[in-house]
């Protein structure tokens, strides 16, 4: 059965998955590489950089589930690119030209434009869909493989209120961002419906599971 | 040295250590006794009760720092009391006859009323003050010994905000209240000042110290 996963989706103690004033220069905002610092410290984050070394305990575990069994990505158009990157017809996202995707990514944005199909098997899709006909087209494009749901907090909230998650991995960062773009809001007993699990790293990060329970 | 400490202070994932609709007979609101469950499955918590059993991990190896070495504590009007309670003369918290204290209380409210001394050595005493004013009060009475900082939310942010915390401990519930009173609020940045340490327990709460590093 394919499955709808989040990812080690990155958010601060006070719950924000994005800082504030994001842009060209800072795709996260003010959050800065503070809420994903814990991933480049693995060896999973640094080969990703192409670099050797890092650590292989419980971070670098859940991180290297992120690509095996994924047939497809949706992300919103705040990952996709900065605020305006709708008017650059040159803009293809923040990862170069081999994206890490390696799959469909579909790209939920109120601007279309044609699909861009990037070195390495990623493509991206630009589609003007509610969160279920996301999903559909995803699962159509997915191999029967499971379909991710890439963030931002919005977006994620978003599947999780439309009862479309059967997965989630977030990860909690302990510092406090005090604004941007919370994660949990409006989410009133999610709980209810998910077994959660918790573990914390030695790094300091705080692994956070919910695996659907109840449909 | 005297300390200031906050001790288990539970909040949700979601961040609200009080639910909505606090009353007589809800005295966290919505919240009912989710947030404050895991404590009475603890030997601490049953004998809290009057009861035998319980584990003796992590959480209660936490809980039982509780009294020791603490010689003070300063709480908000709504700990002390249902909304309203300033009307009712006979009101004396909500422990009955000999509150789980047995220090001096302060509690913090626009309503003066007399001290009152109950059984076991808590006394309490209502104080229009300011986080210092409060803390200076409380000091004078504690004879060396630390100063508990009770909640709520609300008591525990004003002395953070205010520089005035240099131990606390807070107790992460995977439960998500979607309304209350936060704590986090205003708070960006509070990690640089202390050191983080997190430890998640089988019971599913995970535990967040915060040490001052800097003043």
């Amino acid at each position: 059965m394919s499955l709808t996963r989040v990812q080690h989706f990155s958010i601060s103690l006070d719950g924000f998955g994005t800082g504030e004033g994001q842009g060209l220069d800072s795709p996260i905002g003010h959050a800065g590489e503070r809420l994903h610092g814990w991933m480049f410290e693995t060896r999973w984050g640094r080969a990703m950089l192409g670099q050797s070394g890092g650590t292989g305990g419980v971070d670098d575990a859940f991180l290297r589930l992120f690509a095996p069994g994924i047939g497809a990505e949706i992300m919103g158009a705040g990952k996709y690119g900065y605020p305006g990157w709708h008017e650059d017809p040159e803009w293809k996202g923040w990862w170069g030209a081999n994206p890490p995707f390696h799959t469909p990514v579909f790209v939920l944005t109120h601007h279309m434009r044609p699909s861009i199909q990037m070195e390495g098997g990623t493509t991206f899709h630009f589609i003007d869909a509610s969160p279920p006909e996301a999903l559909e087209a995803a699962r159509k494009v997915a191999d029967g493989k499971d379909v991710r749901i890439g963030g931002g907090a919005t977006t994620i909230r978003e599947f999780l209120a439309a009862g479309l998650i059967d997965h989630m991995h977030v990860v909690l960062v302990p510092i406090l961002l005090g604004r941007g773009v919370r994660l949990w809001d409006g989410l009133e007993g999610l709980e209810k419906n998910y077994k959660v699990e918790t573990v914390s790293s030695p790094s300091g990060v705080t692994h956070l599971t919910f695996t659907r329970t109840a449909m």
